[in-house]
């Protein structure tokens, strides 16, 4: 166990969110927001003196492997949040230090659950790092490091960093280094940003939202700076916006695949197709189920629903309408899109469409086993062969989805609030989603649980990002061992 | 594929309900009640005269495979329940056959769901046939069959029966030949119901209903005969009843072991302790939670909580009081019961304690095999090594059960109840409980669900007793094919 290099890693992610809070620092100064700008200038200077620690203790090895990966990424994505939340704290602006850590967590894990009951309050400066939160954390703050800093050496250091951070049931090569692949993926998140930015702007909506919004999206995060989330905005931007999140909701290998016009891998990409397919089922389903409450405009409902699917099924959470008071079945319909979850490689959260696929696929797999034991069937994806080892492994993480949301419902229902309530709840929190239903709903907050249940579900949306396994290892003992 | 054994097997079942019939048939005729005599004496005239079919294609091969077990098991589940539902449909009790369907299923599969809206307004003979149908569903119709008629040749074939039709993730055997294992448990399930009725007759009640709720707490069913279920009895029967429904829910080979006084190998069975530890943490957790709604009585809350833990986890479903009425906390307990379940080899249903020890297992074993993904990491249940196709089936079944229950809901919510109602709908069905939340609470019923939502949820009945596999296999091709 390379203790000093995950120090170092530590410490390399307090460098980074220094210089990432310098944006929002100038944003404070200039609007003339001095508790927000002394804040924030707190923060950096805090986290530029930590990251200095790494110094007392000079490398020994500069190999990342297996246990180093998982148990770097998890503690990263901790101090992370911890330290994120120091702005918020500092400056007064929200006055509890367990909230800070939640709405920093929930922040850079992309979920966007928020326990602020009137954003629009909130100092602007602070309103942007809220929101930068879920840009940086969308494609993963480690890897990007990684992929800029070459600090592991050893050919497996990287991968074993993009196992724990990435998302999805296996890592996608698009070029023979993985370094490469990094680049090219960071390079696609940010034009599709830029686009996003551009055409907002183009429909009137000023840059500062254009900004946050597009952070917002491009991270699949759902942060809003409006109290009424999306609802307010021009049916245009509400549109740019379904289609944005639908975009980011995409495995990022399609659209390398796309660049390079190479269509018949793309055309070949299952889980794509189911990608698609749910989500327009699930859009034409809720528009005739929603019609009434929009008095038979179908125009209406139909944006309304197209916008409230892309946005629960990729995880963002962004409303343009109070989907709380929409019908029961067009409300389940949100609660299975949540647990489904966008696809692998993409910056959504939830199972994720490919491990809905594994999970079938591998289940008629038992099926066929059991009707002729002594035969070997094997498990095809985009027509490749999966390995073994990335079934049971998806296998496991179902179990372990299953125990965490179980324990965590039974937990929060310790506050009492309605069943509804609390299991939207925690599958919002664990799936990275944001808004949930009942008390929990797209214009309610989470300020009213309690703190144990805020770190429950602070501890459900870091489980929910870096797909349970990494924050697992911290808790056995086994992986901290030295040999 | 032996079409002709599985229809012997379909025959055979015609003929046992035709003779389990009699009972309730002689009650109904001592009673007077003339529809009721009349549609049970049709009913088991058409079984007599369907069973014979058999006789029209003799059997040229006497082997039970894999295939027929699961396909034959499947098939008579859903004969047996079609057959089961002529009583009530035949004497005009419930006029809509559907709703006979649900009842019937409903009952052999010990779930104990009911369209009835007045239980008690129903002639005595019908409630007997429906008590009863919890009995004979309990330790599972084919198996018994099949340890006295020695119907199938070759030495598997009862195993391939009991692996379709008996709970839990593995066959048990208790002595070496499986005809005298599932003698001895039909033997304890016989006396456990005998002594039960002993001491509700001793504890002054009525014989009639001292027969029909023991076969609803062997079966673990819950089929009551009085529209509050059992909130009129007296204390010591409503303790009688909650000793006995956790009994049931108990692996019998546990029993065995106790009268061969192995204690040690009792000791061991880490499924047993599961079991009775979440049994006593959730009632001690449930009588705290409701203590101020019985005026801090202790005593009295915690004969309710006990009882209600009881019944929930060993899936029966009968009720002492309104726990729809219950704070949010225990409510959420309840519903978490009802997905783990009682032990695997018991009449009771859901995920079963035995699943969730081997998922936690399995889970472990994955994390063990991340770190050092060289190592050989094997599982072991009561000190017994488990094979790794028993893991990989047990992964599977949660995968199915967790598509089915997510698929089933979103049926569900198509009547547009709540989303309590749906979702405790389906689990209450799925894991053969009974009575579920809101609209479903313990002193409601089903009636008020659309004939669509009745047969899903009949469906989900089958599919939890049997398991999942044996009912998909219906609709899997290759399970079909001759060769």
């Amino acid at each position: 166990m390379n203790y000093r290099m995950i120090l170092r890693l530590v410490c390399y992610i307090f460098r980074v969110e220094a210089v990432c809070l310098l944006p929002s620092f100038f944003i404070s100064l200039f609007s003339g927001e001095e508790a927000a700008a002394f804040g924030q200038g707190a923060s950096m200077a805090l986290c530029a003196a930590l990251s200095l620690v790494t110094c007392l203790f000079p490398l020994k090895e500069r190999e990342i492997g297996a246990r180093e990966g998982f148990l770097g990424v998890a503690l990263c994505w901790v101090v992370v949040s911890l330290a994120g939340g120091l702005p918020f704290f500092f400056s007064g602006a929200i006055p509890n230090f367990i909230d800070c850590f939640f709405e920093t967590v929930s922040g850079f894990t992309t979920t966007g659950s928020s326990i602020l009951t009137d954003v629009e309050a909130m100092p602007k400066g602070l309103l942007y790092w809220r929101s930068f939160t879920h840009w940086l954390g969308g494609m993963g703050v480690l890897v990007f490091l990684l992929a800029v800093v070459p600090m592991g050496r050893g050919r497996n250091s990287l991968l074993h960093v993009m196992r724990a951070e990435s998302p999805g049931p296996q890592v996608d090569k698009l070029v023979p280094t993985l370094q490469k692949s990094a680049k090219i993926l960071y390079t696609i998140y940010i034009c599709l940003t830029v686009v996003q930015i551009l055409l907002l702007l183009a429909g009137g909506m000023p840059l500062f939202d254009s900004l946050t919004i597009s952070f917002g999206t491009a991270g699949t995060g759902g942060f809003a700076i409006k109290n009424d989330s999306m609802a307010g905005y021009s049916p245009y931007l509400q549109n740019v916006c379904t289609v944005f999140m639908a975009l980011f909701g995409i495995n990022f290998s399609v659209f390398y695949l796309i660049l390079l016009r190479q269509w018949k891998r793309v055309c070949r990409n299952e889980e794509l197709w189911l990608y698609l397919g749910i989500m327009a089922l699930a859009t034409g389903l809720i528009a005739w189920d929603i019609l009434p409450q929009y008095s038979g405009d179908l125009g209406v409902s139909l944006r309304h629903a197209a916008f409230q699917v892309s946005s629960i099924m990729t995880t963002t959470g962004f409303a343009t309408t109070d989907f709380n008071l929409w019908p029961p079945f067009s409300k389940m319909i949100l609660v299975g899109l949540m647990i489904v979850g966008a696809c692998a490689g993409s910056t959504g959260g939830g199972i994720k469409c490919a491990r809905v696929l594994l999970l079938g696929k591998a289940g008629r797999r038992t099926i066929k086993r059991m009707l002729r034991p002594r035969s070997v069937v094997q498990v095809h994806m985009d027509g490749q062969l999966v390995d073994d080892q990335v079934i049971q492994n998806t296998f496991a993480y179902l179990a372990f989805y299953c125990m965490i949301a179980l324990g965590s419902m039974l937990v929060i229902a310790f506050d009492e609030y309605s069943l509804e309530t609390s299991i939207t709840a925690v599958l919002t929190c664990l799936n990275n989603v944001g808004p949930g239903l009942d008390a929990v709903g797209p214009m309610s907050h989470f300020s009213h649980f309690s703190w144990f249940s805020k770190l429950v579900l602070s501890f459900d949306m870091l489980l929910g990002r870096l797909e349970i396994f990494p924050l697992l290892m911290v808790f056995v003992p086994a992986a901290w061992r030295r040999s």
